[in-house]
């Protein structure tokens, strides 16, 4: 699988040596393009696995992810182009079968998306990112991950970024998951179902320490 | 990027060398579990770009594609699993300002997919198949490829293969597609919907055509 021949999986990179971190108290104005930047954002999901011969669960996940938004080419709220790309993301959730389940980002696959322009001034706006995780469940005996994107989307984005947020959800149609340790094998578990929405800004000590958490 | 982290991106394999080509002719019976093959089908579609600057485009293709679809687990149209790997696809349309267009299956990545049983005997099966392909225009001056599965699905499949079928369609939303020769730069176009259907089995000597065709 050459990788000169596909280019980096997935997405546009977003150079983020020149975007300053956005913690709470950063303010977001509707319908209004924002200039570049990193956002640390709380963020909340509820997954439902599919794992074979083991039944289905519909899990909590509650966590942050720290997101590379790029300078938008334009200030026209129907015109602009932005990239974006996952830099880190945890989330941290329980269930009374499988124990206590975390997600992290892959890094051998780049989390990117982009938002698109709104067809008009008052509109919302389009998001999508094709995102890369783990999923631990320790109790469960299961580390997997998904080699195709999960799609977190949003078709109608009020502001930059779609803070408080509780519309997103994830394109996808019994997303495979594979076991880490044997990534050339079959599935062993589906990703089935997942809503999500985007919280507010968060500190720069609790992003920190959502960082330090493993 | 790490091949060896990840495992061959996407899906299962199929071992596709104890299975026989099947052609026109070959019986297909509805809400049965039939045994592994490789399938030479019609196949028709109607997809919808967006090239930035240029435009919306519908545009209608017919070609075929070669499907290994390995041996069932069980032959309970309600427990069985089945992997299926698209060995071949050739897919030729025409539009009034683009000019022709081909699409032929990307060697780089593995177009793979699984169906799943039904709930209950006289119920639907569900199909899923990530792919990934070129497509060509040689006269709009684009040849773009997809990085992330342009996702085939159909969920009330009435047999297997779903012969005759013309309920496909692809979930996808805005999916990027790159310029060939520079794999690393942004998106050039997008896959904006796309519907499919299986239509019968062909002649060898059809399939053949196909496979020498450009």
């Amino acid at each position: 699988m050459p990788d000169y021949k596909l280019g980096p999986l997935w997405g546009t990179e977003v150079n983020a040596s020149d975007l300053k971190d956005n913690y709470k108290g950063t303010k977001v104005t509707p319908y209004t393009v924002t200039p570049g930047g990193i956002d640390n954002l709380a963020l909340h999901s509820k997954d439902v696995f599919t794992i074979p011969g083991k039944g289905e669960f519909s899990v909590d996940f509650k966590g942050y992810f720290r997101v590379a938004r790029g300078h938008p080419t334009t200030n026209d709220w129907t015109t602009f182009e932005i990239f974006v790309n996952i830099l880190d993301l945890k989330l941290f959730g329980k269930h009374k079968d499988l124990g206590e389940i975390s997600v992290s980002l892959n890094p051998d696959l780049r989390s990117a998306g982009q938002i698109f322009p709104a067809s008009a001034a008052n509109q919302g706006a389009k998001c999508r990112i094709a995102t890369a995780v783990h999923f631990d469940m320790p109790r469960a005996g299961l580390s997997v991950f998904n080699k195709e994107p999960i799609l977190l989307m949003n078709e109608h984005v009020k502001s930059i970024p779609p803070v408080d947020d509780p519309n997103g959800h994830a394109l996808l149609f019994m997303l495979p998951l594979f076991d880490r340790t044997k990534p050339s094998g079959k599935a062993v578990a589906y990703l089935t179902s997942l809503r999500y929405g985007a919280d507010n800004y968060i500190t720069e000590a609790e992003a920190k320490s959502y960082q330090r958490r493993n």
